[in-house]
Formats: structure tokens, sequence, C-alpha cells
């Protein structure tokens, strides 16, 4: 694992969220992705870690202790991490903001995904804080979305993310790969680019889509 | 106020909605944000200025009087004016365009705002007059959609907007402020402003996010 | 029509969908715009080409024959070919990608446009291969959609689009021109271009926005 | 024509939307039936009538002569009369209601149909006055809604309604007849019922279905 | 207000919800109804009683304290009281049910509102208990929604509930009434019902609708 | 499972949906439930039998063989089967009707189940064939929807149904009860039947809900 992983830096680029889909297809996954309205700010962003997951959920009042289930899951992080944080698909806060990438960076994570919103992404996009949400809101959590719990796992759409899951996202979207399969998947994804890239190329001269996918069976 | 206001183009740099809407949110005003839907067309504008009001429905048929509400509305735009226009969330065709556009930044117009759809897209970022609508459409509005008045409070999603009242738009959405607490708002969020970058220098140096928001109480 | 539509590419630029989508209105076509959430992946792109129809569904098992339908249509492809493919709508997983980008060019297309999700978008837009879709998906269509007919016609949104009418999309969204009103269609576009423009300059010099148009007729 | 329709409470009986949107899809008008929100407050009413249209619009404020339109639409109202009335898909108030059922029927009109809401719908039931809408509301329309003309084409999804155009609604949903096709419709929908008695038959006693579709043609 | 309410079942009968939305709209309060696919189990069914707030979320995973808050929430009832259930909306699991209906009742409680979904309807209607509620799930709330806080305003749709206000529901919906304005609308609605007994006595008998509108102002 | 599954009907008046998703969910399976869309004709209607899935999906086109797969589906159902139809959450059109009603009860089908439209609502009420569907709609599904196969598994919502799983439907909702737990749940939703009725007698004499919740740990 460590071989693989310890560097992921560069295999990051080498690599796409859809091979990794394509590959836990292969294994059973299915459900791997996040829902497509969870989108990067900045399209260029590749985003690859460990999730340390957060649950919130929207409330009707300002709780006792507004932010403290946030502020202990950020203070939490580790090296490496991705919060990924569920609001039970809330579009009427913005749960993330400068502040929280702000201090999550600093404790070594290395983005954030979210099906809620966030807001402040001018100075995310100028941190260069890879957040992936599903849209903007100017307004604050407070007495609107509240932490419920940290570090236990959640479910976004159909796909259930677990505490130490690998995170990667791109413009395509997010996929969640289990952690007992990371070694497996990396290395069948990077397998199937070298794949991809000669079924490129016949393509791009012209043969028949039919005969070069009979040929190699990957499209 | 003039003090304030009058040189809003610098205060436009160092403000931002999400801290406005804070403001807001501290007066007990916490519908300050219109939908999440509505966007602007270039991600890098700001756009602040006194709402000008301008209510359209969807149509079954072309009225006898096409765009003649619009057209009114338009030549009653003053300088500093921000046209905000409600179409009932209108989605099958663009009320506004490249040359309502250029009629309003002629009568010295710095913006609009709308929560349907735009078109001449492309004409408009050439411009580089900033507008934030909820999508684009390539069709007309005749006969789709028509002006019903102008000039009265309208309520898109859960915020009103009154004629006069202050419109902030930037990527993280759009805020409206009432004309009577804008001094109020203005003042505190550029305060609020000032806390912020102390607290961010805190949370970037690696400070416990739980210990720096007790300190400070801003997030 | 060999005069007008063999040298597009020049009137690709002076054209954009919405000056069209105007004419068609005029014409008594009103349906002729696809959903407003068919977007461009880059903002600038313009596609101007003939409609290669796809006809694939949201199916619940991987089919016998996955990608034939899809492989057979790209293998038809001429010079000069928009792929324009139906999805029911479909937001579960990609119909498109950057290989069938790649064989589709090869085969002579300039570019493609369904109403579902594409994936592979990065290296879509490094092919400058112009794609408009629904959205974004890792997800491969493997199982999750499948082919069902080509070279008939479709059905998008509330627009009808039969083999060989044209197809022109740009930031504005995407609009269909029927093959046999194409000429008339194209030149009187051109022709409201040049009374745009005169338009334009009018409202520039902040004359009335009434007054313009009981000139001119034209908004 | 008048052999037909004038002793049209008899073929209401015998006639059912379903076979009549069937003759009208065998005669290519694919787009008969109006969105299936719109639903009978008793599931067992019937109603066909001659379309009499309304087309209202939501709006931001309270109009000079709020029902003015609404009003005079009723008062118009001839015997044998359906009021179908477009709102735009407003879900925020009721246009329709018991006083309006009354006057309506004072009027000869023997039904209503909207893509809204309706009010006082216990009351409309006591009177057994057939309101076909998309739910209920408590909240009056003033300053909600307002009616925008009558008498002129409207379009509810994607159907359109003229005025004299038949209307029939039951439990399944509610389909329009355009006012010139009237005759062949009904003449071949009640030719259509003889032939699905036959199916029936068949099929209740255990045959194949296949068979019975190959030997019968009808399903 | 005693003289009012204490009788209130005999003015329940004599009263409906559009009534007391009509004169609430009247003194500004136009923000009265819940969102309008919150339904009765019965449509026969109408409820008046004083608000009880329970404030429910989504959660991703099953709290220490299971239906601590609903319970809790459930053993304070009052006599006459009406629980109001805030899911924010939740469409995966039933926060009501039976069992809790019973207690509910046993507390002295007339009815339950939810904007969210019950269970063991059939059982419901069986105790002739009155629940309105936007759907129906056979899944348990356990681990899917959690209850947050009762006895704290709450919001549904755009309807702020206090503790107190009184509840009235019926086939067309539910309204809020402020408590104190409770017996100010309650007067008024009871005038009102007279009139619109004269207005739909004159347009029963075939009268213009403009003119008796005229006549009463009542519609 | 002879012992208990044969002499279902009785079971079937004593059990209920939400008590076999209890028991679905503690066994780990939390996807048991249908969409809540999938509603009964008639609330009274209870169903239970063993599934024949049928998969549909809509089309843009007629097939070349309207109908093959839903009627080879037809005459392949054994007595005791629930047809349990997928179409992609279709909204266009009606897969279900009368015709096909009559054909499956000839064939011993107890039911159908449908995440999408049926038709001919009226004459399937009066055969008190107990069809869940997701509405209705006049229009055929010949051109609109089309069979793709039958007799594998399919996904409606996030629940997976195989063929010869169980499905027990009523007001609450529908469930699937996977084949091979079939035997484990009915026995065990049995016996929480009989603990709901001690639990809700104590509620009933106006018990403490928390005392009586602590007492039985049933809800």
């Amino acid at each position: 694992m460590a071989d693989i992983l310890a560097h992921y830096s560069e295999h990051k680029e080498a690599l796409y969220s859809s091979v990794l889909a394509d590959i836990l297809d292969s294994l059973g996954c299915r459900t791997s992705a996040l829902p497509p309205d969870v989108r990067p700010l900045r399209s260029e962003w590749k985003l690859l870690g460990r999730a340390a997951t957060l649950s919130a959920a929207p409330v009707d009042a300002e709780p006792k202790d507004a932010y403290a289930v946030e502020l202990e899951c950020i203070d939490h992080l580790q090296p490496g991490d991705v919060l990924v944080a569920s609001t039970q698909g809330d579009r009427k806060s913005a749960l993330w903001g400068e502040l929280l990438s702000t201090a999550a960076r600093a404790h070594g994570a290395v983005g954030a995904v979210l099906d809620g919103f966030t807001r402040d992404a001018a100075r995310i996009l100028a941190m260069d804080f890879p957040v992936f949400a599903a849209g903007f809101s100017p307004l604050d959590s407070k007495g609107r979305l509240d932490g419920m719990n940290h570090g236990r796992p959640i479910t976004i759409g159909s796909c259930t993310i677990r505490p130490g899951d690998w995170i990667f996202a791109d413009i395509d979207g997010v996929v969640c790969i289990p952690a007992e399969q990371a070694e497996t998947v990396f290395l069948r994804a990077l397998e199937k680019v070298t794949g991809e890239n000669r079924v490129r190329a016949e393509l791009a001269r012209g043969r028949s889509a039919r005969e070069v996918f009979k040929e190699f069976g990957i499209l």
C-alpha cells in the first residue's frame, strides 16, 4: 500500500475519477460516486486523500453550542485528510467557508467535499484549497445547519463513505474508494489508463469504433 | 450615509456578500439572500447598487404591448441602480439580454439581477456588465414572459426587495440590504472583516479551531 | 443553400443561438431550443453542424451487447455532423466521454450534444471538441444506459431533432433548425444581426429604450 | 357532429380518457394529455365539455383590479363549457374555489380544470361540481396570481387548448380533443371500446397475451 | 378569548382553513399556510388546537438515544394540543406512526401535523386520529431522522409556528394562527363566512359574477 | 417455509409493511422500501406475493415490436406472482392498464407494482386487482416506453428486487423481502406485532411514552 499511495501526488496526475469508477464497477461496487451536483469550485482541481467524515443536518433554530461538532471535527483532521461532510442535501445555507478551509489546511487537510453549499468562494479559490460543493450561499450555517457527529460513516446520495476511505475528485465528480480495496483499485486503474491510451490512438486515426472496441474491450 | 456609500466602489472591494449576510442575520433579518441558483455570468464580478425593481410573469401568448413594462422600467433607471427582476422563477425563456444591458448601462445602471434566464451571454460578458441570472436560454421572452409592473416591491424566494434597497452580489450570491439598515450594516460589516482577518491569521498558524472560536467568537 | 452553408464556419462567428431562435419564433417554430441544462463544457464554444441522432435509455442491467448501438452510430458519422443524443434525461451515468469524442472527431464530427452527462471532461476540453451536456459523472453507462437506435428523430424536452437538421449551439444554449427551413433561417438571422447592431448603437448613446424599440421594432 | 355530441352524457359513460388518447395518438396528436398532476377532487368524476380558456400568472403584488379577468371569464361561460385555466403551474395559492364554482355552474359550466390549486374543496365536493386541479391551498389568489386574459389558446405542459376544443377528464387524467377532430375521435373511440371488450374477454379466460395481441392488435 | 375558543369544536365546523387564511392575509400575515404537500390522511378531517412543536432532522446514523426528544415531547403534550413537527422536509422515513398517535391521544392531543412522512396509516385511520403529513413510508425514523428539540419555534416552508399558536387544518391545508391574533381572526372569519353565504346565494341564482363581487367585495 | 408462507393470506391480514421494514432494518437491510410515490390505487389494498420482474425504459420512437417484452413477461407469470416493473421513473405515459391487469390475473398474478404510471384506473378498481403505481396517465406506452427484459433483477430507487423475492404492499408503501430471508422476516414480524399490541395498550391508558419505551424497547 505504501508503495502505491505514499507517492499519491504523482498518481493523482495520472489518474482520473472515471477510470477509478470503472474499476470499482468491475469489482461490483456500483455506487462509488457522489451525486453529480457536488462540483469543484475550480474545474482544474484534482483531489486525493483519506476521508474524515462530518455529519450535519438542517435545523430550525440556533443550538446551544453552535459550530461545536464542526470545530471538533476540524481539530481532529490529520495530514492528507479530505473532509467529507453530509448536510442531508441542505440548500438553505453554507456549511463551509474560508475560515474552516484555513483551519482545515493548517491541520494538514488537502481538501473538502460536501453535499451542501460553501461560501467565501473567492477567497477559497485564492487559497487554492480544493473544495467540492453543491453550490454557494452567502448565508452562514448558524441556526440553519448543525453538526451532528464526526468520524462515523455517512451516506451521500447512494454512496457510503467511511472514515479512512480514499476520496478522488476531479472535474467529472467525486469517487469514494473503500479503504480495503484501495490498493487493488489504484493498481488496476493505472493499468486501464495504459490500455485507454492505446485505444485512443487507434480511434484517433479513424478506425471503426466497433472494431477497436472488439479488439481491446475498452471504451 | 453619504460618507459610507458615496464611495461604495472602494467598500465593494473590501466587502463580500457573506459578511453582509452575517450582519443582517445578527440584526434578525435572516432572509437576506436570493435563491442560490441566481449566479453571476462571470464569477469574478462584484456588484453594489440600489435596487430598481421589475416584476414579470410567464404568459401563454403574446400580449398587445410586448416589452412595454420592461422598456419603461429601463427608461426610468438612475445612475447607480441595479435592475432586480422577478420572473416568478420562469425557466422557459430569457427576460434579459444584451440590448437591455446596453440600454440599462446607458442609463447608468451598474448591473442586473434576475431569478430567470438571460441570453446574449457572450456579448454581456464582452461588455463586462454584471448580470446575475438563474441560467441561459436562446429563446426571447416575447409571448413567454411579460412585464407586469416596475418600481414596486418584489419577492424572490423568501427575500423581499423594495426599490431603493441596496443589492450586493458576488460569487457567493446576492444579498439585499434594506435601505434603512444600510448604514449600520455596511459599518458593522467592515468591522467584521477586520475581525475575520485576525481569526484567519490565528487559524492559519495551526491553532485549535475551537480555541480560536472561543477567543474571538467569529467563524 | 450551398452558398450559405458551405462556408458555415464564417457564419458561425457572425451568428448566435438567440438570433436563430428569434427567426424560428417568427416562423412559428417556438420549440427550437433544447432544455437549458444542456450546457457547453467551455463557455466560449460555438458549434454548427448537421444532426446525427442517437437514442439511449436508462436500463437496470447490462445488456448483452453493451455499447453496440452507440458504436454503430459513431461509425456512421459523416464530416460536419453533430452527434445529438437523447438519454431520456438520465442523471445516473455518463453516456459520453473522451474515447467517443476521439472516435467521433476521427469520423469528421464537429461536436456532440446530449441531454445527459459526460465524463472525461478534462481531456475533452484538452481536445477542444465541443460537447454540450447536462452535467458530469465519473460513472460509465454500461449497465446504466443503453443505446436504443440511431438515425431516427429524437425528442429532447419539447424540441424534436431529425437527422440532417442543423444544430447551432453556444453559451446561450442549443437550437435545432429544421433542414428545410435552414436557408431562410440563416439568411434572416444574418439580416437581424445587422439590425441589432444599429439598435445597439442607438441604445448605447442613451436614447430612450421605448423610442428605439418603436423606431426599429427590434429587441 | 350533433348526432354524436348532443347526447354526450351517454357517451361520457361509455368512454374514458385513455381510449380517447389512443385515438388521438393514432391520428398523430401525441400531446393530447394535460400533465399528470392535474387530478380530480373525486376520483369517480367524469367530465366532458367544450373548453373555455383562462390564462393566469403568478404576480408579486396585488393588481389594481384583482379578479377582473377571472370574473369576466366566468360571466362569459356558456352551457356545456369546461373552464380550463393555466396558472403557469403556480404552487403558491388557489386560483379556484367554491364561489367561482357556484358562479360557473350558474352560467352552465359543467366543470373546471386547472394546472394550479383549488381551495374550498369540501364544499366543491358537496356541490358535486367536477374540478380537476394540481392540489390544494387555503391561500387566496389575490396578490399571488392574476388573470391575464381569457378566450385565447393556452398551453399546459405540452398540450395546447383552444377555446371550443373538447375536454374529457376522468380518473386517468385530462385529454384535449381539437374541435375539428372531435367527430372522428369520438366515433373511433366508441369502436375501440367495443374491440377492447372482446380482447378483455379473451384475456380473462387465460389465453396467451401475445396471441391475443397478435389476433386483435389491441392492448 | 375563552368565549370564542373554549367551544372551538362548534366553530371548527363553521370555519374552514381558506376563510382563516383570508383574514390572516387581510391582517398582513401572508405566510399563514404550511406547504401544500402536507395533506390529511382522511380528507374529511378537520383539526383545531394549540401547537406543540417538535423539530427533527435527517441523520446519517442511529443516535445514542434514539427517540428521546420525540418521546419527551409526547410526554409534555397537553389536552387540546396539536403536535406540529418539522422534519426539514425529509422524504426518507416516517417520523410519525400509530404508537406515537396512541400516546399523543392518551395525553390529550387532538391531532398531529408534520412536513414529513407517517406510517401505520391504516391503524391511524382506524383510530380516527387526525394526522396531516406529506406522505407515507414503511421505514422507521431510527437512524434516519432524529428529534432535535421540542417546544421551540419551528419553520415549515415559509410559515413559522410557535408553541401555543393555533392550528386549523382541513382538506385545503394547514393554517397557523399566531396566538395573539387568534381572537380577532376567529371573530372576523365567522363574519366572513356569513358574508360568503350571501354571495353564494346571489351567484347561485345566475347573477353576473362581476356585479356580485362589485356589490359584496367578497370572493 | 411452506408452513409460514403457504397460508400467506392470513398472515397478510396480521402483518403490515412497516413491521416488515422494521425487521429488515434490524437485519441490516435498510433499503427495503420502494420510493414513496409508489401508491396503491385503493388505500385499503394489501398485497403479498413473489416478485416477477419487468424492466422498461422511456424511448423516443415506436420500436419494431411494441409490447413484445411486456406480453412475454405477462405470459410467464405464475400463480401468486406480483409483477414488479421498473420504468426508470418515467412520467410520460402509462405502462400498465386494465387489459394487462386482466391478463396478469388470468395467469394467477395477485397484483402489480410499478415506479411509473397506470391507466384505466376505474376499471382496475372495479376488478379489485391491487395495482401500486406512481400516478396516472391516459397516454399509452407505445412509442413512449418499451419493455427491455423480464425476469432479471431490477432497481427502483435504492431497492433492488430479484425475481422470487417477496413483495408486501399496503397503504404505507411497498417492501421487498429477499427470498432467502423471508422465513426469518415473517416469523419475527409476527412476533413484533404481538409486542406492539402490548405497547399500544400501555400507551393508550396514558402511561409515559418514555417509560413504556424503556420497558418494552418498541416504538
